[in-house]
């Protein structure tokens, strides 16, 4: 019987892991998991971002959450840049979000990067869910937010770990993937989130304000817009 | 058409990112990869392994190589811990080999983080082979070393990078998956490979001397000794 469905005959809480940015959506997806019945133990990855104070976002959040443990981890990944958020590429602003391509800030490979470290974790500590906040809706087109990555990534992890051999199947939880941006902060209302705790924005004007014109502040700014409530980080 | 067709249509090398942990394996691997005519690119992960000298192994490996770049990665597993390798368990010494089970020398989801690191840094080269001394014969049973993982991890690739959806194919390649330990060094001789500057085990006495009795140690001297020549780090 594995560790999971004991926690369930028990009715304890089952144990998962959330990667945690600092930003709306992980606040909101790692809130949706704890409303359903999970036990929240949070990730987050430096990993030599542009808005690296999105780090401290995330600590306050986890706070907030009451997390069991916040993991910290580091990969540094400006050593092979190929990213407006890892390299010396400038973001873009004013972007059309309709437009075909995908933008300059595509970090190469980072949320397979992030849910392998989440997949470790998960292994040790005998959590066998994974919660990330991606969203294949209001988002820049990047390939690794697309249910298609997700589903394969979670088949490699079943066999990528001795608790899969074992018998053990993971599941990465994605509560926001077909969610608007509106939905995602109304959703969080009702939850009582406090919005004021994070960040989005990609390039942050010093000392930490949103400027307003990367593609993560236009994206919040329509989303509360169409949400019709205030940014609590712009009062 | 792909930068990879462009390359192959002017007879130029291919170029390929090559996982180097400074052991034997990953060595042999690089070099059948160079043999087969792609241009090699390192990658070495530091991940606070208790065998952190094999880094400086992959550092004159790579040299041997004449690789065109040889770039270091520093992803910190400690944290998470949950291996032998990682956390303040004791290495197994003198294991069955034949025994069930997979020993603690199992460092969770490593070759998944591994190869998303390799894919990051694959995609900003523009390079779409990635080689992996992994071995599935003589070997301590890691799952992650399987070559349905490996298919498995392919597939994730190539739904996970803007490569990927662009139309490109990455390809991990696993040149001796198959082999024994003996044929992969009989191949090693026939390349011309310089084993003393490899190290393998798991558990260094210092100065950095193989202890003998370790999985990894095993399994090399075995190799030696049934491919009849002798391991140079033990003259």
């Amino acid at each position: 019987m594995s560790d999971r469905r004991i926690a369930e005959s028990r009715n304890e809480p089952i144990p998962a892991i959330v990667l945690l940015s600092g930003g709306l959506d992980s606040y909101t997806a790692a809130a949706i998991a704890k409303a359903g019945g999970f036990a929240l133990n949070a990730l987050t990855i430096f990993y030599g971002q542009r808005h690296a104070t999105e780090v401290e976002s995330a600590r306050a959040v986890a706070k907030a959450l009451g997390v069991l443990r916040h993991q910290e981890l580091t990969v540094d990944l400006r050593p092979i840049g190929g990213s407006s958020l890892t390299a010396e590429i400038d973001v873009p602003h004013d972007r059309d979000l309709a437009a075909a391509g995908i933008p300059s800030t595509y970090v190469p490979a980072r949320n397979t990067i992030f849910l392998s470290l989440a997949l470790g974790w998960a292994e040790v500590l005998g959590a066998f869910d994974i919660v990330i906040g991606v969203n294949a809706l209001d988002y820049s087109g990047y390939p690794d937010c697309r249910p298609e990555f997700i589903a394969a990534f979670e088949a490699t992890a079943n066999l990528a770990t001795r608790a899969g051999v074992e018998g053990a199947r993971f599941h990465v939880h994605t509560p926001l993937i077909t969610m608007s941006k509106a939905d995602i902060i109304k959703r969080g209302m009702e939850l009582k989130l406090d919005y004021s705790l994070t960040h989005s924005c990609y390039d942050p004007v010093p000392p930490g304000r949103p400027c307003g014109t990367c593609d993560s502040c236009v994206l919040r700014a329509r989303g509360f817009a169409q949400a019709g409530v205030p940014d609590p980080l712009l009062r």
